[in-house]
């Protein structure tokens, strides 16, 4: 719950106050600060950085532990002939304008926002003269605007001294996997289906991005490649998870002007709204893992692109959106059918076939008809060039045949050969499989602003004696600290045993913090707003009978236990293995 | 061991081989290979990809468990303030020469190598005046080569839009610690000493890299900045550790022409060759982490930067190297004490002051003299100027007054004000502590030269049964799969038990591979050759008794026992809490 009629919050939105905290708190940092920032870039802090690897375990558990993916890293730095192929060196531009007298650069289009409607996929001489006639000038200054121009998003560079050659930064992960696409399938021994992933940094130039984490022009992906056989987008494991209903906006309810649905997912297939039950079995792993790293599920929706918005190419193309709220329904996750798209343009760029073989169950008898080379008269006419001659008839095909004789080149040499040299015959093959291209189901997770959702949908303000309290209700296997341990005051007789229960608990591999600075309620509320689940206090008390209190950061209750019975209860506690609430029955 | 004389060694030597196994098996594969690749780029297959996290994962528990530093993220996108203030702009760069006729680029101190003698740190202009006078031409197609200028090895690029703003790819990760000092030292509650780490990509446009995985132009480094005081350079911890013995090449060695020495830490220290104990103890890290890595300690040393190499401003500096077939000794870590270089670079090019209070154990008590306004006299005479007249009189120092009168000025008015408005006062004041600029050690990593280093250091070869046998002996800890599963014949009845197997060692969150294609020899080799420490056998047997074989990848031994001890023998070992032979008195 957030109270926005409190004094604190009168002059801030929940975004300004999120972000004061993790920038407080060490989740996340203008990057270049005491140079004055730059925008569209943000550092982790310590506690950011912690937070958003425990983000990235968290789906390589999903897709790598759980799906059986592979991980590679490619570089960030991509050749021309890359982007070449994945279309992003001349499909991936903006439309900008810059003011002649301030040179502050603008999105042409936007600033015809309110203005025309429907300026989506105009060129840039369109918007160019919609800005003359509507006489729009420069927003900041009033200054008179250039002419409208593409502007490539992606960072360029040369790599090597000289002319080099040119590198772009790559604008998102999946051509790792789509290149390495041969060495990939040689490591999954030719068969499908399998799935490629990468976690890492990409890059898009944005223009003036001014939505702070929301976009940023250098950001982390986690991104699945599944190679499948398009002639069958079934999936086994669909029926564990065709009954759970989901928050789904269908591209004909927003034509329609509908709001969302709750709909169970296999109705949803059943009824061809969402393309296969492949797809549908990601959209359902994609909301498991997003509830799993603390997003409000009643503050998430899948929304389906519709057809004015969806590549051409895709076969359909849902997005996980969060609701925030300074910025409304937010991108956090693409999840397409890109069909063959992406193979077929490496293909056709390279010029390596990039298809597997793909056996049949069973062979199929296919009727063929074959020239036969007869070797009773090939053998005693041609003699020493008999054999290339065999070679030569048999490169031919029935279709070369015309009339009752052939001619052929062997050894450079033209031959003409008659029907007594070969026959046509019919016969049956057996035909083991054909090569095919595989479809590319993407899973595309935006790491940035997930960890700007969980922190957003955790963070809550509630009056606790006349005071904000503020805090973050992480999940337990999210939250940068697992456990605080607080010595009541900072006296020698209690430090030494505090010091002794962190060590231990760190030996478990359980992330604590050990603090015993200030009043035991200030560093109560610290933990409050580092989202740290529970506190260890060590007290007077502690000297008499060895027990300290456990604190619940989400409740505030808490509970006097042996130190003895600290780690088995707090490693239970944190493999929600028990709730705070069952394990003591506080509410009893 | 590795067998040079065999068959299949003849025409390559061990880099090869060892590139040739990670190649196929999925460790490293060359960048865009489709396109034809591009030097200095490689990619991380799965194998590879597990292998490098589990080093950064292990390199995590040594800097952020253990020693307890901070790690960060930051953007691999650096503005240009901040290679100003690091040097990178003005003094990152190679002396390089191109081709007039071929245009190839050539470094020009390496064209000068074994006919000049000592070109390192020649201009650009005194390198071309050798080139000439050496009638030196392209060594590719000797054509004449052109002028001689300096090559700035960050790759550069633009942000934002028209003439936007310089940008450059960061050439090390260290610099976003120095940048975010204010925010971590704020973090760490404004006391010394605090560690911050980073680990990811940088990068170095190298101009013709031809040393394979050991110089590529996007690489990932770890680097811990540790920020301590400069007045105390002893570390507590030391003591533990100063009678480890490390192999140590200390400068004047080095320059004397000697060999590497045996020496104990402690004693390094004592007698100066090591600068003090927090530089030693870092570099006994360094040395357990890179055992712990797989890394031979008969093939690793540290050798101390020699003055002719030192940077001017680090206090002292050393290199721990691997021994490698190809390249001789190649530097993997730089462990270095760069002082207050980078604290007071930044702090003059952003103007903020990048230092810390530090507070005197006890105050100091300070006699001063200061200038005393007698209120007695001023409030009468200047009645409603008077407060501001103290005010000056105030921001006076003793020096300032030259004779009986001052001159100040007060709302813009220069005042002359006689003895009798003030008294020059001697007293004693306390001094809490002083503002200090603190000294940075940095333990830096290149996590790819490691990695193959592990490889090279892990790869032998031996003759099994008149076969090479090739096999990975990689640490339990770094092997990317710990556990291959396979039944002995591809039979439901076998199947089934082993998936069930493979199962429950997943569960327990145990990397495993299952393996049922090919003869039973052929998948032991497969996984001897990616290092996988253990494998189990289902067979008949264990249809009979609920057995199973366990094989050690080391030593080749088997051992049955029954299916239900598996899981926590395999934990065991893994652990290391046993060895196979130990466990299962194998030797007896």
């Amino acid at each position: 719950m957030v109270l926005s009629g409190l004094k604190s919050s009168v002059q801030t939105d929940l975004y300004d106050r999120v972000i004061e905290l993790a920038r407080r708190r060490g989740f996340l940092w203008n990057s270049f600060e005491i140079y004055g920032g730059a925008a569209g870039f943000y550092d982790y802090g310590p506690l950011g950085a912690i937070l958003k690897r425990s983000v990235e375990d968290l789906w390589r558990e999903f897709f790598i532990l759980r799906e059986g993916f592979s991980e590679i890293e490619s570089p960030t730095i991509g050749i021309e002939e890359v982007f070449r192929a994945s279309g992003h060196l001349s499909g991936f531009s903006d439309p900008i304008v810059e003011c002649i007298e301030c040179n502050e650069p603008f999105r042409a289009d936007h600033l015809l926002e309110g203005i025309v409607n429907d300026v989506d996929g105009m060129s840039a001489r369109e918007l160019e003269e919609l800005i003359r006639s509507h006489d729009i000038h420069c927003p900041e200054c009033s200054g008179d605007l250039g002419s409208v121009y593409d502007f490539n998003l992606m960072f360029e560079t040369t790599i090597g001294p000289g002319k080099g050659r040119k590198g772009y930064l790559r604008p998102e992960t999946a051509q790792g996997m789509f290149v390495d696409f041969p060495r990939l399938l040689r490591f999954h021994r030719e068969r499908l289906p399998f799935g490629a992933v990468q976690i890492g940094r990409s890059y898009r130039n944005e223009i003036s991005p001014r939505q702070g984490v929301l976009r940023l022009r250098e950001f982390t992906q986690a991104e699945a490649e599944i190679f499948i056989d398009p002639a069958d987008k079934s999936e086994p494991r669909f029926k564990d998870v065709a009954s759970n209903e989901l928050t789904l906006c269908p591209a004909s309810l927003q034509v329609a002007g509908e709001e969302a649905i709750q709909m169970r997912l296999g109705e949803a297939v059943a009824e061809g709204i969402i393309a296969h039950e492949s797809l549908a079995y990601y959209i359902n792993l994609t909301y498991e893992f997003l509830r799993e790293c603390g997003i409000d599920p009643e503050r998430l929706r899948f929304r389906q692109h519709r057809d004015d918005e969806m590549a051409h190419y895709a076969g359909d193309c849902w997005d996980a959106e969060a609701y925030l709220d300074r910025f409304g329904w937010a991108e956090l996750v693409g999840i397409a059918d890109r069909r063959d798209y992406d193979l077929q343009a490496h293909s056709r760029v390279s010029g390596m076939e990039l298809g597997v073989f793909k056996e049949y169950e069973k062979p199929k008898r296919i009727e063929v008809t074959r020239i036969k080379p007869l070797m009773n008269y090939i053998g005693p006419k041609f003699k020493n060039r008999a054999k290339h001659i065999v070679e030569a008839l048999e490169k031919l095909s029935p279709e070369d045949i015309d009339g009752e004789t052939v001619t052929i080149e062997v050894d450079g040499e033209e031959i003409s050969i008659g029907r007594e040299a070969f026959s046509i015959e019919k016969m049956v093959e057996e035909v083991r499989g054909e090569r095919i291209i595989p479809h590319v189901l993407e899973p595309s997770f935006g790491i940035d602003r997930i960890i700007y959702t969980i922190l957003e949908h955790s963070y809550h303000e509630e009056i606790v004696e006349g005071e904000v309290r503020r805090v973050l209700k992480l999940p337990e296997r999210i939250a940068p600290i697992k456990v605080a341990v607080l010595p009541l005051l900072t006296r020698d007789e209690l430090i030494r045993p505090a010091k002794k229960i962190e060590a231990r608990l760190k030996e478990r591999g359980i992330q604590t913090i050990y603090d015993d600075s200030g009043t035991i309620g200030r560093r109560y509320r610290r933990n409050d707003e580092i989202g740290t689940p529970y506190a260890i206090t060590i007290d007077y008390t502690t000297l008499e009978d060895e027990t300290v209190t456990i604190r619940d950061r989400t409740t505030m209750k808490q509970i006097r236990r042996p130190i003895k019975e600290i780690e088995n209860i707090v490693t239970r506690l944190l493999k929600r293995e028990e709730t705070f609430n069952t394990a003591f029955n506080t509410d009893a």
